[in-house]
């Protein structure tokens, strides 16, 4: 059986790091799955998903270093030929992909104590973002 | 149901950047698939798989950010060991991870307006190279 | 069909990199599983999961390009606001994610011959770890 969702975040770019498992655990259990794999899918090519510890801390030290990773204020040829200003946003997304899978067990997510999952705005401005949450199992 | 193909593209090397969602796009069309993951995964250690805006310049701020994160001119001791010349192909790829998945909805890869599946060859080399796509689903 | 085992590993921190090919394999031989996608999930927040080349020089090239990204002695707010002393594990974690699938055709986990599955422990101690590992398919 395979069940999907829309679903649309409000988010404010510059690596707003949005904790979502509640909605996924929420459209998990409206489902009659069980057991299977939960796929969290973002639309957009400037976001990404991944799990953390959601603590300010940890939250702060990875904004940190995806900033090493692909400064905001450094030299972009996307920016060159596009104007956006956004070349750091696609680097980040192309890096850390728009897309993770987590297995369901006894009808719950797999996660760990400490385990959130979260959406990553890269972009450079408030925008509504659409995720794809879907569930293949029996 | 689950269907499963193998694909050969023929990569340059050196961060060679290949859009593949159309390929991609037809098995699933030839499958009877509707609704559903696909996973795509290439079956060598110096290839990664992501998801990226397919304009010349974000191409070029990723092979960049790259180089970066392992230049291709650095000590490594994959080269020191084995003396194959690509350590920077085997660091790269581990950090990319060379498998992708995207969920299927009505029979369509469920990709926003600007996203394309991409294969990236982070060898040294010209190479013919293995891709298996899968689709599980009903 | 779904199945799911889990596994523990015991492991020693500051990017241990364990080989867990092996132990998947023989779950899947295990399951009457044919052809579909095994997922590989950590339940731990300062762990992470690839396929990688198995090979001493690749492993430490790994090592020190992750050392690059995100040092073990800097500065993080994690470790200022909580004490454990473990940033740089969390945010190795968040980049690399805890979770990678891999196609199963005719019974075999679908890798290249060089392709090895590994759990990374990026924490700062030993610690026994706990790896899902679930096969969806038919």
């Amino acid at each position: 059986m395979v069940y999907s969702k829309q679903l649309i975040f409000r988010t404010e770019g510059y690596c707003h790091i949005l904790k979502i498992t509640e909605v996924i655990t929420d459209f998990l259990q409206s489902s009659s799955i069980r057991n299977g794999l939960v796929t969290i899918f973002s639309r957009g090519s400037t976001c990404g998903i991944t799990i953390v510890e959601y603590e300010e801390g940890v939250l702060k030290d990875l904004q940190n270093a995806l900033e090493k990773i692909a400064p905001v204020n450094s030299f972009y040829e996307h920016d060159r030929l596009q104007g956006d200003g956004n070349g750091f946003s696609h680097v980040r997304s192309a890096l850390m992909k728009p897309t993770l899978s987590v297995p369901v067990i006894d009808g719950e997510l797999a996660l760990g104590t400490w385990q959130e999952i979260v959406f990553i705005d890269f972009d450079n401005r408030n925008r509504d973002r659409e995720v794809i949450v879907q569930i293949v199992g029996e």
